[in-house]
């Protein structure tokens, strides 16, 4: 009998098809293939990129926009929102709209076009990290923006229309509602018991221990009970923390262990397989006019993490019609694969 | 300079990127392949699908599951909720689940593998729109159900696993969230102005003629405000009615031409495109236990009506993160194509 399942956060059913359930050799992703050739990302083309805004490795003595950086992070070429220009919002009839400001970043990983997140060293993801946390600081000083969303497009199903690893960080001057409906749900979850909801989440699912992935000091990896997806895979924070770049410098090197390894476990378990990555932190909670006390107890409410979504099957017209999800693989099996691999 | 658009329905917002803007030309989708050869569903086959709940075109004489269909409705032999069972709804730790209980069923649409909706006959749509209704009333006598949707899947890329041109239809036993929060818009529009949200639309719409593909005496097909995705169209009907299966034989009849000719114009100004079809209606209204006087008035603030998405761009990290879209056509670019396909 297939299971139907209510995230506690989102509101949101899936459907756990178990009697289609399927062990991950069913499945036949196309293997994200390996980019061993240069591409517009590669030391040397760095004039085929608008100027960088931040890099880490070249010495301070060179050029800006030579090579020599290890990570590099320059304004998309091609941008969604551009970072120039009030908001003016406005009503067009009965229609809200306001102009298309933001920011549309790329953080380019590594000079090298073959290497994988998958298989960054500690160091490596440590400045994919740096680079991560410093721009959302720097963007999240602009008055305009409010929330900013950190994420990753691997293999071309999943999005990435250049192969070369990288990221991207899209800041935009509105909060989107899949995050206030989160939020009010963590407020009352905190004014109703003084807790975090997401503590409690991460709390029961380490004693239960059936979707637990990896457990360490600081970091749960873990299979969401209502997965939408085959293998979707969530890391939470064990500290209660609402914003990612507050990130201790202890806990960034464990998540320098911890990203990769989760990354390489899916890459293990699933060929290689095409995935989005998000970084889902609070909005921006510096005051911005008319919002001074807006954010009351998110500190302590809402709890950042990142979520990992293969992406071995398609969104099709029942999931559209009604934002109902059906996965075949049960989070309980997808996390034991992943454990073992 | 993009624009962010509101929709002003489902507090959802896009961006049209209008820098990025493409003529239907610049889309390369693979062109959805004709069948032309037999299917699990083709006439002979009967046997190699679960036994018919309900058929159009046999002779009253003959036998159940022979052939000589026009149309033909089986449940799904791969259902993703069951038919049979107790709902169970329960908690579990901090969770919620409830059995899989539903209905799935396939409504295989013409005899023929190689039979396109886009080219339907008016006869051919009728009888594929009477099965739609007919399964919808029989399926929502059901109390275990309170929502259905009817959905059709083109083209592999949009989840179609079978070429064999069918719709499918999913009854499940929860109002799903999307249209909870659809229906408190409307219903809170109704309460402070006595007139549906969606007439309120479709007339300025109208007026404005921008996002206008066709009017005729009883549908209006448009693309909306804020479109998701490029040449995403919606057909509204212009009398007010929440409930699809209560369309009038006039309306059914005007249907039967307008859908055809609207997905003809979609696949004549983008080659053929995989596209994810919905017919969005109200939930199930006649009382379920504990809900009696639930729906006010929803026959007067909601409006059921399908949307068309066609599949040419990828759903990625950013809008899996936000909940936001990023369209690279704009609606009014988009209904000027179609206009004229």
């Amino acid at each position: 009998m297939p299971e139907l399942r209510k995230d506690p956060i989102l509101d949101r059913w899936v459907i756990i098809a178990t009697e289609r359930s399927r062990r991950p050799s069913d499945f036949a992703p196309t293997a994200v293939p390996v980019n061993t050739g240069e591409s517009v990302f590669s030391p040397g083309s760095e004039d085929k990129t608008p100027s960088e805004v931040f890099q880490i490795g070249r010495d301070a003595s060179a050029a800006a926009n030579s090579s020599g950086w290890n990570v590099r992070v320059v304004p998309n070429k091609f941008p969604a929102l551009h970072p120039d220009g009030d908001l003016d919002s406005r009503a067009v009839g009965p229609f809200d709209a306001m102009n298309g400001v933001g920011a549309h970043e790329v953080v380019i990983e590594n000079p090298s076009a073959a290497w994988d997140l998958a298989d960054a060293s500690v160091e490596e993801m440590g400045n994919v990290l740096e680079a991560y946390i410093e721009r959302n600081k720097v963007l999240s000083e602009d008055e305009r923006f409010r929330y900013i969303l950190t994420f990753r497009n691997y293999g071309s199903t999943a999005g990435a229309s250049i192969s070369h690893p990288h990221s991207q960080i899209i800041a935009v001057p509105v909060v989107p509602k899949q995050l206030k409906d989160q939020l009010d749900v963590a407020k009352a979850h905190y004014r109703a018991k003084r807790r975090s909801i997401y503590g409690d989440l991460v709390r029961q699912e380490i004693e239960s221990g059936a979707r637990i992935v990896e457990e360490n000091q600081h970091f749960v990896v873990l299979c969401p009970y209502a997965s939408r997806f085959p293998f979707e895979t969530t890391i939470y924070p064990k500290r209660q923390q609402h914003d990612f770049t507050a990130i201790t410098a202890e806990e960034k090197l464990a998540l320098s262990e911890t990203l990769p390894r989760t990354l390489k476990r899916i890459k293990n378990a699933l060929n290689n397989p095409p995935y989005n990555m998000m970084i889902q932190t609070a909005p921006i909670t510096s005051p911005r006019p008319g919002q001074s006390d807006y954010w009351g107890t998110i500190a302590e409410d809402y709890r950042w993490h990142i979520d990992i979504l293969p992406r071995l099957t398609q969104v099709a017209g029942f999931e559209w019609g009604t934002g109902f999800y059906i996965n075949p693989v049960s989070p309980e099996n997808a996390a034991e694969f992943l454990r073992d691999s």
